[in-house]
Protein backbone atom coordinates (compact mmCIF):
# COMPACT_ATOMS: atom_id res chain seq x y z
CA UNK A 1 0.00 0.00 0.00
CA UNK A 2 1.24 3.23 -1.04
CA UNK A 3 0.74 6.57 0.94
CA UNK A 4 -0.11 10.02 -0.89
CA UNK A 5 2.35 11.16 1.60
CA UNK A 6 5.21 8.59 -0.15
CA UNK A 7 4.39 9.46 -3.66
CA UNK A 8 4.05 12.32 -6.50
CA UNK A 9 0.82 12.33 -8.57
CA UNK A 10 2.66 13.04 -11.53
CA UNK A 11 5.50 11.13 -11.26
CA UNK A 12 2.99 7.84 -10.35
CA UNK A 13 0.99 8.85 -13.42
CA UNK A 14 3.61 8.68 -15.52
CA UNK A 15 4.44 5.79 -14.61
CA UNK A 16 1.45 3.82 -15.11
CA UNK A 17 1.50 5.24 -18.54
CA UNK A 18 4.68 3.97 -19.43
CA UNK A 19 3.48 1.00 -17.82
CA UNK A 20 0.78 0.48 -20.05
CA UNK A 21 2.12 1.52 -23.07
CA UNK A 22 4.98 -1.19 -22.67
CA UNK A 23 1.64 -3.64 -22.16
CA UNK A 24 0.20 -2.58 -24.92
CA UNK A 25 3.48 -2.82 -27.17
CA UNK A 26 4.11 -6.53 -26.09
CA UNK A 27 0.95 -7.08 -27.62
CA UNK A 28 1.21 -5.63 -30.37
CA UNK A 29 1.97 -8.75 -32.50
CA UNK A 30 -1.15 -10.77 -31.15
CA UNK A 31 -3.43 -7.15 -31.71
CA UNK A 32 -2.48 -8.01 -35.44
CA UNK A 33 -2.49 -11.83 -35.43
CA UNK A 34 -0.70 -13.57 -38.16
CA UNK A 35 -2.45 -13.39 -41.59
CA UNK A 36 -3.68 -9.48 -40.67
CA UNK A 37 -3.74 -7.72 -43.73
CA UNK A 38 -0.90 -5.09 -43.31
CA UNK A 39 -3.48 -2.00 -43.88
CA UNK A 40 -5.54 -3.45 -41.54
CA UNK A 41 -2.70 -3.86 -39.08
CA UNK A 42 -1.62 -0.13 -39.78
CA UNK A 43 -5.03 1.39 -39.28
CA UNK A 44 -5.65 -0.25 -36.18
CA UNK A 45 -2.01 0.87 -34.34
CA UNK A 46 -2.41 3.87 -35.70
CA UNK A 47 -5.46 4.98 -33.06
CA UNK A 48 -4.38 2.66 -30.63
CA UNK A 49 -0.96 3.95 -30.46
CA UNK A 50 -1.95 8.03 -30.57
CA UNK A 51 -1.84 8.35 -27.25
CA UNK A 52 -4.07 9.90 -24.74
CA UNK A 53 -4.29 9.58 -20.87
CA UNK A 54 -5.25 5.65 -21.35
CA UNK A 55 -7.42 6.46 -17.92
CA UNK A 56 -9.41 2.60 -18.77
CA UNK A 57 -6.00 0.56 -18.31
CA UNK A 58 -4.56 2.39 -15.33
CA UNK A 59 -7.39 2.20 -12.85
CA UNK A 60 -7.67 -1.30 -14.00
CA UNK A 61 -4.18 -1.89 -12.85
CA UNK A 62 -4.48 0.24 -9.53
CA UNK A 63 -7.62 -2.21 -8.53
CA UNK A 64 -5.67 -5.21 -9.15
CA UNK A 65 -2.64 -4.16 -7.48
CA UNK A 66 -4.95 -2.57 -4.34
CA UNK A 67 -6.54 -6.04 -3.95
CA UNK A 68 -3.80 -8.23 -4.61
CA UNK A 69 -1.60 -6.01 -2.26
CA UNK A 70 1.61 -5.93 -5.15
CA UNK A 71 1.94 -4.75 -8.25
CA UNK A 72 0.02 -6.89 -9.45
CA UNK A 73 2.26 -8.70 -12.74
CA UNK A 74 -0.14 -10.69 -13.84
CA UNK A 75 -1.32 -11.35 -17.50
CA UNK A 76 -5.29 -11.39 -16.45
CA UNK A 77 -4.76 -7.97 -15.41
CA UNK A 78 -2.52 -6.93 -18.12
CA UNK A 79 -4.88 -8.24 -20.58
CA UNK A 80 -7.66 -6.81 -19.19
CA UNK A 81 -6.18 -3.56 -18.66
CA UNK A 82 -5.22 -3.58 -23.03
CA UNK A 83 -8.51 -5.05 -23.47
CA UNK A 84 -10.43 -2.07 -22.25
CA UNK A 85 -7.86 0.48 -24.27
CA UNK A 86 -9.17 -1.73 -27.43
CA UNK A 87 -12.49 -1.08 -26.55
CA UNK A 88 -12.03 2.55 -26.13
CA UNK A 89 -10.05 3.34 -28.45
CA UNK A 90 -12.45 1.34 -31.37
CA UNK A 91 -15.10 3.73 -29.80
CA UNK A 92 -13.40 6.95 -30.54
CA UNK A 93 -12.82 5.63 -34.22
CA UNK A 94 -16.36 5.20 -34.52
CA UNK A 95 -17.52 8.05 -33.40
CA UNK A 96 -15.65 10.46 -34.76
CA UNK A 97 -17.45 8.80 -38.32
CA UNK A 98 -18.67 10.96 -40.66
CA UNK A 99 -21.93 9.48 -40.09
CA UNK A 100 -21.55 9.78 -35.98
CA UNK A 101 -19.86 12.83 -35.08
CA UNK A 102 -18.05 13.88 -38.08
CA UNK A 103 -14.46 14.50 -36.51
CA UNK A 104 -11.41 15.32 -38.98
CA UNK A 105 -8.96 15.65 -35.66
CA UNK A 106 -8.23 13.27 -32.67
CA UNK A 107 -5.75 14.48 -30.30
CA UNK A 108 -4.58 16.82 -32.84
CA UNK A 109 -4.15 13.82 -35.67
CA UNK A 110 -6.14 13.53 -38.48
CA UNK A 111 -8.96 10.98 -37.43
CA UNK A 112 -9.11 7.07 -38.69
CA UNK A 113 -11.48 7.50 -41.48
CA UNK A 114 -9.40 10.88 -42.82
CA UNK A 115 -6.42 8.73 -43.38
CA UNK A 116 -7.52 5.02 -44.58
CA UNK A 117 -11.24 5.97 -45.45
CA UNK A 118 -14.16 5.29 -44.30
CA UNK A 119 -14.43 1.27 -44.93
CA UNK A 120 -10.92 0.99 -43.34
CA UNK A 121 -11.39 3.29 -40.01
CA UNK A 122 -15.25 1.05 -39.77
CA UNK A 123 -13.26 -2.47 -39.98
CA UNK A 124 -10.37 -1.41 -37.73
CA UNK A 125 -12.93 -0.49 -35.46
CA UNK A 126 -14.47 -3.61 -35.25
CA UNK A 127 -11.15 -5.25 -35.28
CA UNK A 128 -10.35 -3.42 -32.56
CA UNK A 129 -13.89 -4.55 -30.59
CA UNK A 130 -13.02 -8.49 -31.43
CA UNK A 131 -9.31 -8.92 -30.62
CA UNK A 132 -10.56 -6.91 -27.25
CA UNK A 133 -11.88 -10.53 -26.53
CA UNK A 134 -9.05 -12.43 -28.25
CA UNK A 135 -6.95 -10.81 -25.48
CA UNK A 136 -9.12 -11.45 -22.40
CA UNK A 137 -9.78 -15.22 -23.25
CA UNK A 138 -6.14 -15.27 -23.72
CA UNK A 139 -5.30 -17.82 -21.17
CA UNK A 140 -7.37 -20.67 -19.26
CA UNK A 141 -7.80 -19.02 -15.97
CA UNK A 142 -11.36 -19.09 -14.98
CA UNK A 143 -11.57 -15.60 -14.36
CA UNK A 144 -11.41 -14.81 -17.56
CA UNK A 145 -15.01 -15.84 -18.25
CA UNK A 146 -16.28 -13.03 -16.02
CA UNK A 147 -13.61 -10.64 -17.45
CA UNK A 148 -15.23 -10.91 -20.90
CA UNK A 149 -18.66 -10.64 -19.89
CA UNK A 150 -18.03 -7.60 -17.74
CA UNK A 151 -16.57 -6.00 -20.71
CA UNK A 152 -19.28 -6.94 -23.26
CA UNK A 153 -22.05 -5.77 -20.93
CA UNK A 154 -20.13 -2.65 -20.33
CA UNK A 155 -19.62 -2.05 -24.08
CA UNK A 156 -22.65 -3.17 -25.32
CA UNK A 157 -26.44 -2.03 -26.34
CA UNK A 158 -27.27 -1.30 -22.43
CA UNK A 159 -23.60 0.47 -22.18
CA UNK A 160 -21.37 2.25 -24.65
CA UNK A 161 -22.68 1.42 -27.46
CA UNK A 162 -26.64 2.40 -25.75
CA UNK A 163 -24.70 5.93 -24.61
CA UNK A 164 -23.80 6.85 -28.43
CA UNK A 165 -27.31 6.31 -29.65
CA UNK A 166 -28.13 8.68 -26.86
CA UNK A 167 -25.65 11.09 -27.82
CA UNK A 168 -26.64 11.13 -31.13
CA UNK A 169 -30.57 11.21 -30.85
CA UNK A 170 -32.36 14.08 -32.90
CA UNK A 171 -34.52 14.54 -29.93
CA UNK A 172 -32.05 14.42 -27.07
CA UNK A 173 -33.41 16.82 -24.31
CA UNK A 174 -31.33 19.27 -22.67
CA UNK A 175 -32.19 17.87 -19.18
CA UNK A 176 -30.15 16.51 -16.45
CA UNK A 177 -31.30 13.04 -15.99
CA UNK A 178 -31.04 12.27 -19.93
CA UNK A 179 -27.11 13.83 -19.45
CA UNK A 180 -26.39 11.68 -17.12
CA UNK A 181 -27.58 8.67 -18.27
CA UNK A 182 -26.41 9.10 -21.66
CA UNK A 183 -22.79 9.93 -19.75
CA UNK A 184 -23.51 6.71 -17.56
CA UNK A 185 -23.99 4.66 -20.33
CA UNK A 186 -21.40 6.13 -23.01
CA UNK A 187 -18.81 6.70 -21.41
CA UNK A 188 -19.23 5.23 -17.38
CA UNK A 189 -20.06 1.68 -18.19
CA UNK A 190 -16.57 1.53 -19.56
CA UNK A 191 -14.63 3.27 -16.98
CA UNK A 192 -16.87 1.31 -14.27
CA UNK A 193 -15.61 -1.77 -15.73
CA UNK A 194 -11.99 -0.63 -15.28
CA UNK A 195 -12.44 -0.56 -12.11
CA UNK A 196 -14.72 -3.90 -11.90
CA UNK A 197 -12.51 -5.80 -13.94
CA UNK A 198 -9.21 -4.48 -11.86
CA UNK A 199 -11.26 -6.15 -8.46
CA UNK A 200 -12.01 -9.20 -10.90
CA UNK A 201 -8.34 -9.63 -11.85
CA UNK A 202 -6.45 -8.90 -8.24
CA UNK A 203 -8.44 -12.07 -6.85
CA UNK A 204 -11.49 -9.64 -5.28
CA UNK A 205 -14.17 -10.90 -4.29
CA UNK A 206 -17.61 -9.60 -4.09
CA UNK A 207 -17.34 -6.83 -1.75
CA UNK A 208 -14.30 -5.86 -3.56
CA UNK A 209 -16.16 -5.56 -6.79
CA UNK A 210 -19.27 -3.60 -5.12
CA UNK A 211 -16.21 -0.84 -3.97
CA UNK A 212 -14.90 -0.94 -7.19
CA UNK A 213 -17.84 -0.09 -8.79
CA UNK A 214 -19.18 2.27 -6.39
CA UNK A 215 -15.56 4.20 -6.92
CA UNK A 216 -15.81 3.82 -11.08
CA UNK A 217 -19.23 5.06 -11.48
CA UNK A 218 -18.06 8.31 -9.02
CA UNK A 219 -15.23 8.96 -11.03
CA UNK A 220 -16.57 8.52 -14.54
CA UNK A 221 -19.15 10.68 -13.68
CA UNK A 222 -16.48 13.36 -12.09
CA UNK A 223 -14.49 12.98 -15.45
CA UNK A 224 -17.45 13.85 -17.29
CA UNK A 225 -18.38 16.84 -15.66
CA UNK A 226 -14.20 18.00 -15.47
CA UNK A 227 -14.14 17.62 -19.31
CA UNK A 228 -17.37 19.53 -19.65
CA UNK A 229 -15.81 22.21 -17.27
CA UNK A 230 -12.73 22.33 -19.13
CA UNK A 231 -14.56 23.11 -22.25
CA UNK A 232 -15.72 25.96 -20.85
CA UNK A 233 -12.90 27.38 -18.61
CA UNK A 234 -9.52 24.93 -20.26
CA UNK A 235 -6.74 26.22 -22.04
CA UNK A 236 -7.30 25.24 -25.88
CA UNK A 237 -3.63 24.24 -26.32
CA UNK A 238 -3.74 21.71 -23.59
CA UNK A 239 -7.08 20.58 -24.80
CA UNK A 240 -6.42 20.41 -28.35
CA UNK A 241 -9.69 21.83 -29.13
CA UNK A 242 -11.10 25.70 -28.67
CA UNK A 243 -13.25 26.64 -25.79
CA UNK A 244 -16.58 26.45 -26.38
CA UNK A 245 -16.04 23.33 -29.15
CA UNK A 246 -18.74 21.10 -27.44
CA UNK A 247 -21.37 23.71 -26.61
CA UNK A 248 -20.64 25.20 -30.24
CA UNK A 249 -21.32 21.82 -31.71
CA UNK A 250 -24.46 21.59 -29.79
CA UNK A 251 -23.90 18.96 -27.11
CA UNK A 252 -25.43 19.41 -23.56
CA UNK A 253 -22.74 20.13 -20.90
CA UNK A 254 -23.16 20.18 -17.62
CA UNK A 255 -22.06 24.12 -17.05
CA UNK A 256 -25.19 24.71 -19.64
CA UNK A 257 -27.92 22.36 -17.84
CA UNK A 258 -26.84 23.15 -14.06
CA UNK A 259 -24.50 26.13 -14.12
CA UNK A 260 -20.37 25.90 -13.71
CA UNK A 261 -20.61 26.70 -9.96
CA UNK A 262 -22.97 23.49 -9.55
CA UNK A 263 -21.15 21.45 -11.66
CA UNK A 264 -17.98 22.00 -9.54
CA UNK A 265 -19.78 20.89 -6.67
CA UNK A 266 -21.20 17.62 -8.27
CA UNK A 267 -17.80 16.70 -9.18
CA UNK A 268 -16.56 17.70 -5.93
CA UNK A 269 -18.76 15.42 -4.66
CA UNK A 270 -17.91 12.04 -6.90
CA UNK A 271 -14.78 12.61 -5.64
CA UNK A 272 -15.26 12.62 -2.04
CA UNK A 273 -17.68 9.04 -3.06
CA UNK A 274 -15.17 7.12 -4.71
CA UNK A 275 -12.34 8.18 -2.18
CA UNK A 276 -14.40 6.55 0.45
CA UNK A 277 -15.32 3.46 -1.46
CA UNK A 278 -11.88 2.53 -1.85
CA UNK A 279 -10.70 3.46 1.75
CA UNK A 280 -10.79 0.25 3.11
CA UNK A 281 -9.36 -1.72 -0.11
CA UNK A 282 -6.08 0.61 0.11
CA UNK A 283 -6.12 2.62 3.08
CA UNK A 284 -6.81 6.62 3.16
CA UNK A 285 -4.69 8.23 0.75
CA UNK A 286 -3.43 5.68 -1.63
CA UNK A 287 -3.29 5.52 -5.45
CA UNK A 288 -6.88 5.11 -6.54
CA UNK A 289 -8.17 8.06 -3.99
CA UNK A 290 -4.91 9.90 -5.49
CA UNK A 291 -6.54 9.08 -9.09
CA UNK A 292 -10.09 10.07 -8.06
CA UNK A 293 -8.10 13.25 -7.58
CA UNK A 294 -6.87 13.48 -10.44
CA UNK A 295 -10.44 13.03 -12.49
CA UNK A 296 -11.03 16.78 -11.69
CA UNK A 297 -7.78 18.56 -11.10
CA UNK A 298 -6.23 17.72 -14.34
CA UNK A 299 -5.97 20.48 -17.28
CA UNK A 300 -6.38 18.50 -20.43
CA UNK B 1 -26.73 -40.85 -34.12
CA UNK B 2 -29.23 -40.70 -36.83
CA UNK B 3 -28.03 -42.69 -40.30
CA UNK B 4 -29.12 -40.72 -43.49
CA UNK B 5 -31.91 -43.27 -44.33
CA UNK B 6 -33.61 -42.56 -41.19
CA UNK B 7 -34.29 -38.97 -41.98
CA UNK B 8 -34.99 -36.69 -44.87
CA UNK B 9 -32.90 -33.79 -45.59
CA UNK B 10 -35.76 -31.05 -45.89
CA UNK B 11 -37.76 -31.94 -42.79
CA UNK B 12 -34.38 -32.15 -40.78
CA UNK B 13 -32.75 -28.53 -41.73
CA UNK B 14 -36.45 -27.44 -41.34
CA UNK B 15 -36.57 -28.96 -37.78
CA UNK B 16 -32.94 -27.40 -36.72
CA UNK B 17 -33.82 -23.75 -38.29
CA UNK B 18 -36.44 -23.70 -36.20
CA UNK B 19 -34.40 -24.74 -32.85
CA UNK B 20 -32.64 -21.82 -33.87
CA UNK B 21 -35.18 -19.74 -34.16
CA UNK B 22 -36.58 -20.59 -30.80
CA UNK B 23 -33.63 -19.94 -29.31
CA UNK B 24 -32.76 -16.63 -30.83
CA UNK B 25 -36.27 -16.05 -29.77
CA UNK B 26 -35.83 -17.03 -26.02
CA UNK B 27 -32.84 -14.71 -25.71
CA UNK B 28 -34.56 -11.50 -26.87
CA UNK B 29 -34.23 -10.33 -24.11
CA UNK B 30 -30.69 -10.42 -23.29
CA UNK B 31 -29.70 -9.38 -26.46
CA UNK B 32 -31.52 -6.20 -25.76
CA UNK B 33 -30.48 -5.77 -21.70
CA UNK B 34 -32.34 -3.14 -20.08
CA UNK B 35 -31.34 0.17 -20.65
CA UNK B 36 -31.05 0.00 -24.43
CA UNK B 37 -32.37 2.30 -26.07
CA UNK B 38 -35.38 0.92 -27.79
CA UNK B 39 -34.39 2.41 -31.41
CA UNK B 40 -31.50 0.36 -31.35
CA UNK B 41 -33.09 -2.37 -30.30
CA UNK B 42 -35.17 -2.20 -32.81
CA UNK B 43 -32.44 -2.24 -35.05
CA UNK B 44 -30.40 -5.10 -33.74
CA UNK B 45 -33.53 -7.06 -33.89
CA UNK B 46 -34.63 -5.76 -37.58
CA UNK B 47 -31.37 -7.37 -38.90
CA UNK B 48 -31.30 -10.51 -36.50
CA UNK B 49 -34.89 -11.29 -36.98
CA UNK B 50 -34.62 -11.38 -40.88
CA UNK B 51 -34.64 -15.26 -41.63
CA UNK B 52 -31.77 -16.71 -43.27
CA UNK B 53 -30.43 -19.91 -43.47
CA UNK B 54 -28.81 -19.96 -39.93
CA UNK B 55 -25.85 -21.98 -41.14
CA UNK B 56 -23.79 -21.29 -38.46
CA UNK B 57 -25.97 -22.11 -35.85
CA UNK B 58 -27.35 -25.03 -37.31
CA UNK B 59 -23.57 -26.74 -37.64
CA UNK B 60 -22.43 -25.62 -34.43
CA UNK B 61 -25.52 -27.55 -32.69
CA UNK B 62 -24.82 -30.64 -35.34
CA UNK B 63 -21.87 -30.30 -33.77
CA UNK B 64 -22.72 -30.34 -29.87
CA UNK B 65 -25.06 -32.90 -30.84
CA UNK B 66 -22.84 -35.47 -32.79
CA UNK B 67 -20.23 -35.79 -30.24
CA UNK B 68 -22.67 -35.49 -27.03
CA UNK B 69 -24.24 -38.35 -28.46
CA UNK B 70 -27.72 -36.73 -27.57
CA UNK B 71 -29.48 -33.92 -29.00
CA UNK B 72 -27.47 -31.33 -27.07
CA UNK B 73 -29.96 -29.04 -24.46
CA UNK B 74 -26.64 -27.58 -23.82
CA UNK B 75 -27.08 -24.07 -22.42
CA UNK B 76 -23.42 -23.83 -23.48
CA UNK B 77 -24.13 -24.51 -27.03
CA UNK B 78 -27.44 -22.41 -27.46
CA UNK B 79 -25.41 -19.69 -26.39
CA UNK B 80 -22.92 -20.37 -28.75
CA UNK B 81 -25.29 -20.90 -31.48
CA UNK B 82 -26.98 -17.94 -31.28
CA UNK B 83 -24.01 -15.90 -30.07
CA UNK B 84 -22.53 -17.05 -34.34
CA UNK B 85 -25.58 -15.83 -35.51
CA UNK B 86 -25.14 -12.48 -34.21
CA UNK B 87 -21.31 -12.14 -35.21
CA UNK B 88 -22.81 -13.82 -38.72
CA UNK B 89 -25.46 -10.88 -38.95
CA UNK B 90 -23.27 -7.40 -37.67
CA UNK B 91 -21.23 -8.77 -40.56
CA UNK B 92 -23.88 -8.56 -43.27
CA UNK B 93 -24.76 -5.00 -41.68
CA UNK B 94 -21.40 -2.93 -41.71
CA UNK B 95 -20.92 -5.10 -45.47
CA UNK B 96 -24.07 -3.81 -47.01
CA UNK B 97 -22.72 0.32 -45.40
CA UNK B 98 -22.47 2.81 -48.15
CA UNK B 99 -18.96 2.98 -47.38
CA UNK B 100 -18.48 -1.03 -48.20
CA UNK B 101 -20.58 -2.77 -50.75
CA UNK B 102 -23.54 -0.65 -50.47
CA UNK B 103 -25.95 -2.49 -50.67
CA UNK B 104 -29.71 -1.32 -50.66
CA UNK B 105 -31.53 -4.92 -50.34
CA UNK B 106 -30.57 -8.11 -48.43
CA UNK B 107 -33.03 -10.78 -48.13
CA UNK B 108 -35.71 -9.03 -50.45
CA UNK B 109 -35.61 -5.98 -47.09
CA UNK B 110 -33.94 -2.65 -47.44
CA UNK B 111 -30.70 -2.74 -45.60
CA UNK B 112 -30.00 -1.62 -41.92
CA UNK B 113 -28.37 1.76 -42.88
CA UNK B 114 -31.87 1.95 -45.81
CA UNK B 115 -33.69 1.83 -42.86
CA UNK B 116 -32.32 3.61 -39.00
CA UNK B 117 -29.63 5.73 -41.32
CA UNK B 118 -25.92 4.93 -41.27
CA UNK B 119 -25.26 5.81 -37.76
CA UNK B 120 -27.60 3.66 -36.04
CA UNK B 121 -26.80 0.76 -38.63
CA UNK B 122 -23.24 0.91 -37.41
CA UNK B 123 -24.25 0.91 -33.50
CA UNK B 124 -26.60 -1.83 -34.34
CA UNK B 125 -23.70 -3.90 -35.68
CA UNK B 126 -21.72 -3.10 -32.95
CA UNK B 127 -23.96 -3.99 -30.79
CA UNK B 128 -24.57 -7.15 -32.04
CA UNK B 129 -20.92 -7.81 -32.16
CA UNK B 130 -20.61 -6.66 -28.65
CA UNK B 131 -23.69 -8.62 -27.08
CA UNK B 132 -22.09 -12.25 -28.52
CA UNK B 133 -19.37 -12.14 -26.41
CA UNK B 134 -21.76 -10.82 -23.72
CA UNK B 135 -23.84 -14.39 -24.77
CA UNK B 136 -20.82 -16.62 -24.67
CA UNK B 137 -19.51 -15.77 -21.61
CA UNK B 138 -22.83 -15.83 -19.22
CA UNK B 139 -22.03 -18.84 -17.50
CA UNK B 140 -19.56 -20.10 -15.08
CA UNK B 141 -19.09 -23.31 -17.22
CA UNK B 142 -14.95 -22.78 -18.06
CA UNK B 143 -14.96 -23.76 -21.58
CA UNK B 144 -16.76 -20.49 -22.25
CA UNK B 145 -13.36 -19.12 -22.01
CA UNK B 146 -12.45 -21.29 -25.16
CA UNK B 147 -15.62 -20.26 -26.47
CA UNK B 148 -14.89 -16.77 -26.49
CA UNK B 149 -11.33 -17.05 -27.91
CA UNK B 150 -12.54 -19.12 -30.78
CA UNK B 151 -14.94 -16.49 -31.88
CA UNK B 152 -13.06 -13.59 -31.01
CA UNK B 153 -10.21 -14.65 -33.11
CA UNK B 154 -12.46 -16.21 -36.36
CA UNK B 155 -14.13 -12.61 -36.35
CA UNK B 156 -11.53 -10.40 -35.66
CA UNK B 157 -8.35 -9.07 -37.62
CA UNK B 158 -7.24 -12.33 -38.70
CA UNK B 159 -10.37 -13.28 -39.63
CA UNK B 160 -13.66 -12.23 -40.83
CA UNK B 161 -12.64 -8.44 -40.68
CA UNK B 162 -9.12 -9.25 -42.01
CA UNK B 163 -11.43 -11.15 -44.69
CA UNK B 164 -13.58 -7.85 -45.73
CA UNK B 165 -10.32 -5.66 -45.79
CA UNK B 166 -9.29 -8.08 -48.77
CA UNK B 167 -12.50 -8.01 -50.55
CA UNK B 168 -12.73 -4.08 -50.87
CA UNK B 169 -8.77 -3.94 -51.56
CA UNK B 170 -9.13 -1.73 -54.66
CA UNK B 171 -5.88 -4.05 -56.15
CA UNK B 172 -6.90 -7.53 -55.24
CA UNK B 173 -5.64 -9.55 -57.89
CA UNK B 174 -8.44 -12.27 -59.94
CA UNK B 175 -5.95 -14.92 -58.60
CA UNK B 176 -7.65 -18.41 -57.37
CA UNK B 177 -4.88 -18.13 -54.16
CA UNK B 178 -5.77 -14.25 -52.88
CA UNK B 179 -9.79 -15.32 -53.83
CA UNK B 180 -9.12 -18.86 -51.82
CA UNK B 181 -7.68 -16.53 -48.78
CA UNK B 182 -10.04 -13.98 -49.23
CA UNK B 183 -13.09 -16.22 -48.38
CA UNK B 184 -11.26 -18.58 -46.04
CA UNK B 185 -10.87 -15.61 -43.68
CA UNK B 186 -14.27 -13.78 -44.95
CA UNK B 187 -16.66 -16.84 -44.83
CA UNK B 188 -14.66 -19.72 -44.33
CA UNK B 189 -13.22 -18.26 -39.94
CA UNK B 190 -16.61 -18.78 -38.75
CA UNK B 191 -18.13 -21.27 -40.39
CA UNK B 192 -14.92 -23.20 -39.06
CA UNK B 193 -15.12 -21.75 -35.62
CA UNK B 194 -18.91 -22.90 -36.06
CA UNK B 195 -18.13 -26.08 -36.41
CA UNK B 196 -15.27 -26.25 -33.66
CA UNK B 197 -17.25 -24.66 -31.33
CA UNK B 198 -19.97 -27.00 -31.63
CA UNK B 199 -17.17 -29.56 -31.10
CA UNK B 200 -16.32 -28.34 -27.65
CA UNK B 201 -19.80 -27.24 -26.62
CA UNK B 202 -20.26 -30.86 -26.80
CA UNK B 203 -17.50 -31.81 -24.64
CA UNK B 204 -14.99 -32.88 -27.61
CA UNK B 205 -11.51 -33.05 -26.86
CA UNK B 206 -8.60 -32.18 -29.24
CA UNK B 207 -9.00 -34.72 -31.98
CA UNK B 208 -12.61 -33.96 -32.35
CA UNK B 209 -12.50 -30.40 -32.62
CA UNK B 210 -9.40 -31.46 -35.48
CA UNK B 211 -11.76 -33.13 -37.18
CA UNK B 212 -14.39 -30.21 -36.60
CA UNK B 213 -12.50 -27.54 -38.03
CA UNK B 214 -11.33 -30.03 -40.86
CA UNK B 215 -15.29 -30.25 -41.89
CA UNK B 216 -15.50 -26.89 -40.97
CA UNK B 217 -12.54 -25.69 -43.73
CA UNK B 218 -14.11 -28.14 -46.27
CA UNK B 219 -17.77 -26.73 -45.76
CA UNK B 220 -17.03 -23.72 -45.75
CA UNK B 221 -14.99 -23.46 -49.36
CA UNK B 222 -17.70 -25.62 -50.68
CA UNK B 223 -20.46 -23.49 -49.68
CA UNK B 224 -18.71 -20.30 -51.42
CA UNK B 225 -18.12 -22.39 -54.26
CA UNK B 226 -21.99 -23.01 -54.70
CA UNK B 227 -22.70 -19.56 -53.64
CA UNK B 228 -20.54 -18.24 -56.88
CA UNK B 229 -22.08 -20.83 -59.27
CA UNK B 230 -25.54 -19.85 -58.10
CA UNK B 231 -24.84 -16.63 -59.39
CA UNK B 232 -24.03 -17.95 -62.77
CA UNK B 233 -26.91 -20.69 -62.76
CA UNK B 234 -29.40 -20.18 -59.93
CA UNK B 235 -33.26 -19.37 -59.95
CA UNK B 236 -32.99 -15.03 -59.08
CA UNK B 237 -36.75 -15.90 -57.89
CA UNK B 238 -34.66 -18.23 -55.26
CA UNK B 239 -31.73 -15.99 -55.22
CA UNK B 240 -33.47 -12.77 -54.20
CA UNK B 241 -30.82 -11.37 -56.60
CA UNK B 242 -30.53 -11.38 -60.35
CA UNK B 243 -28.14 -13.60 -61.87
CA UNK B 244 -24.93 -12.51 -62.50
CA UNK B 245 -25.06 -9.64 -60.09
CA UNK B 246 -21.68 -10.40 -58.22
CA UNK B 247 -20.16 -10.19 -61.67
CA UNK B 248 -21.90 -7.26 -62.65
CA UNK B 249 -20.37 -5.93 -59.30
CA UNK B 250 -16.94 -6.97 -60.44
CA UNK B 251 -16.65 -9.53 -57.39
CA UNK B 252 -14.06 -12.00 -58.70
CA UNK B 253 -16.27 -15.24 -58.30
CA UNK B 254 -14.51 -19.23 -58.66
CA UNK B 255 -16.65 -20.27 -62.27
CA UNK B 256 -14.90 -16.40 -63.74
CA UNK B 257 -11.34 -17.45 -62.34
CA UNK B 258 -11.34 -21.22 -62.54
CA UNK B 259 -13.97 -21.83 -64.98
CA UNK B 260 -17.77 -23.19 -64.30
CA UNK B 261 -16.44 -26.87 -64.56
CA UNK B 262 -13.59 -26.97 -62.57
CA UNK B 263 -15.33 -24.81 -60.13
CA UNK B 264 -17.79 -27.82 -59.88
CA UNK B 265 -15.47 -30.26 -59.29
CA UNK B 266 -13.72 -28.36 -56.42
CA UNK B 267 -16.86 -28.01 -54.88
CA UNK B 268 -17.45 -31.96 -54.96
CA UNK B 269 -13.84 -32.89 -53.46
CA UNK B 270 -14.94 -30.51 -50.38
CA UNK B 271 -18.09 -31.79 -50.10
CA UNK B 272 -16.19 -35.68 -49.61
CA UNK B 273 -13.55 -33.96 -47.84
CA UNK B 274 -16.01 -33.00 -44.94
CA UNK B 275 -17.92 -35.97 -45.44
CA UNK B 276 -14.40 -37.84 -44.42
CA UNK B 277 -13.56 -36.35 -41.90
CA UNK B 278 -16.60 -36.64 -39.64
CA UNK B 279 -16.90 -40.17 -40.39
CA UNK B 280 -15.37 -41.46 -37.02
CA UNK B 281 -17.81 -39.16 -35.22
CA UNK B 282 -21.17 -39.43 -36.09
CA UNK B 283 -20.60 -42.43 -38.05
CA UNK B 284 -21.26 -43.05 -42.21
CA UNK B 285 -24.16 -41.02 -43.56
CA UNK B 286 -25.04 -38.94 -40.24
CA UNK B 287 -26.44 -35.68 -40.23
CA UNK B 288 -23.08 -33.66 -40.59
CA UNK B 289 -22.35 -35.92 -43.88
CA UNK B 290 -26.24 -34.49 -44.82
CA UNK B 291 -25.05 -30.75 -44.45
CA UNK B 292 -22.22 -31.00 -46.30
CA UNK B 293 -24.07 -32.62 -49.21
CA UNK B 294 -26.81 -29.36 -48.99
CA UNK B 295 -24.01 -27.21 -49.40
CA UNK B 296 -23.56 -27.60 -52.74
CA UNK B 297 -27.18 -28.84 -53.59
CA UNK B 298 -29.05 -26.14 -52.10
CA UNK B 299 -30.53 -23.76 -54.68
CA UNK B 300 -30.80 -20.27 -52.77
Amino acid sequence: MISVSTFDLQSFLRAQHARVEALLHARAARLEPAGTPSRLAEAMSYSLMAGGKRLRPVLCLAFADAISRQSSNSSVADDAACALEYIHTYSLIHDDLPSMDNDDLRRGRPTSHKVFGEALAILAGDALLTESFTLVASGPEPVRVSLCRELATAAGAAGMVGGQVLDIADDRPAQMDYLTKMHAMKTGALIRAACRMGALAGGGGPEEVKRADAYGEAVGLAFQIADDILDVTGDPKLMGKPVGADAAAGRHTYPAVIGLEASWMLAERMVSDAVEAVAPIEGRGGPLAVLARYMVERNS
